[in-house]
């Protein structure tokens, strides 16, 4: 299957144009699943409830609709990062859509990022995987900050997922250690959509680092981008061969977890 | 407080020699807590019950004895992986004694490699973390394969840990890739104390690969040693600096875990 991420700076609170520039990459790009960033059609830095309504919308609101459209249109699955609104409580959502999906599905941000908190309640889904029959893959989804605790992608492996797609606004760089290790220690697929730019608001810029990979199961990086500027990376990927978790006659990375001993 | 790895290839089934090695360095090595390699006493290859009843004895037993003595008579904290066996099982454990512990305490590796699993037991005393008063220090311990599992460090960074020892005999390389990220995921110390050298047994060669390092909270390398050849390798740390796990005004690592959401 071809598993692809884009790279952009999303306009800030400019939805129609986010959704615009979103739905022709969808449209343009050949691949089986695409991977946009954390709040891509609004942008970042939106702070409290009241900057977050304004870029807030339902997943059946008119820019995700536009966006479910083309993935359906486009015989493609698409994840993108949104800001939600379900029944007046503001969520950092992803939603995938698109083919083999009866009807869009959101994963809601399990840890929050500073300010975010302060607009946006935590997920409330937990981590959850699709089954793309006709790709023949588990696809599980995180959001940027979820990286920060093993415990996530930790719980998409043990779900079942092939791979993870991580829609992101990674403003550091220490992640870049970190997210190779999460595909080896699961031996699954690591999809990160990182965006670029900077924003500003209430006297605080933030700035985001680019640089979306895609890792193979074993840590290795199978495409990435620069740290500046758009870019779309693309790889072809083979979601069945994460499935076996043994390594020797006897060592099973999953099945020799001893829960009982942890915590 | 000074950290110090001892790297060396322990002579197969020769406790006397192997401990009379281990007595010289903790007299002549100048630091606080000093780390040897997973069944340093013994070497690693004994394949079944058999073969390890001959190298296995009890925390009481002669050679760790005199490794305790020596700890207590340099006024060091020793860390040391031997076979242990205890009311009729054997475990592969590491003793922690010396400075500061009123008595020696036994760790019993949780998750057990390859062909461990014929001649030892899965550890009983799971994860635990001791209290060095005088280095102001939360030591816990795990073992080699231990890492494999980001369940294991968690635990005891979740018990207070500010430094993870980690007695080892690895065989792989991907370990490398991994361990800076254990120290980076729960912003502790991770010293690595793994063997050299080649073993032969029942048709089968296991080499190991050296490179015992130990790594800072934020997962950088504070102190390495080569692939091959024995080597000490020594740093200076801090263990209060890894307390505050906050990173921002609103974000700390281990607060911001949500239990309920994973597995």
């Amino acid at each position: 299957m071809r598993l692809a991420c884009v790279q952009f700076a999303p306009t800030f609170a400019d939805l129609d144009a986010n959704t615009d520039r979103i739905v022709a990459d969808i449209e343009r790009i050949d691949a089986d699943v695409i991977v946009f960033p954390e709040l891509a059609t609004s942008g970042y830095f939106h702070i409290g409830p009241h900057e977050v309504a304004r870029i807030a919308e339902p997943l059946d609101g008119p820019h995700i609709s536009r966006i479910v459209s083309a993935a359906e249109s486009a015989s493609k699955v698409v994840v993108c990062g949104f800001a939600e609104v379900h029944q007046g409580t503001f969520f950092n959502s992803s939603v995938i859509a698109g083919k083999g999906l009866a009807q869009p599905q959101v994963y809601r941000k399990t840890h929050l990022f500073y300010k975010e908190t302060l607009g946006f309640a935590p997920g409330d889904t937990g981590f959850f995987v699709i089954h793309l029959e006709h790709l023949d893959c588990h696809l599980g989804m995180m959001i940027c900050y979820d990286w920060r605790f093993p415990e996530s992608a930790r719980t998409l492996a043990l779900k079942g997922a092939d791979v993870v797609v991580c829609p992101s606004n990674l403003i550091t760089h220490i992640w870049r250690m970190a997210m190779p290790v999460r595909a080896l220690e699961n031996k699954v697929y690591l999809a990160v959509a990182n965006r670029t730019g900077a924003e500003h608001n209430n006297n605080e810029d933030v700035s985001f680092n680019g640089q979306s990979a895609i890792y193979s199961f074993n840590g290795s990086v199978l495409a990435d981008a620069p740290e500046h500027g758009d870019a779309v990376i693309i790889t072809e990927i083979l979601p069945h061969e994460t499935r076996i978790k043994s390594f020797n006659s006897i060592n099973d990375i999953i099945k020799d977890r001893r829960e009982e001993r942890y915590w």
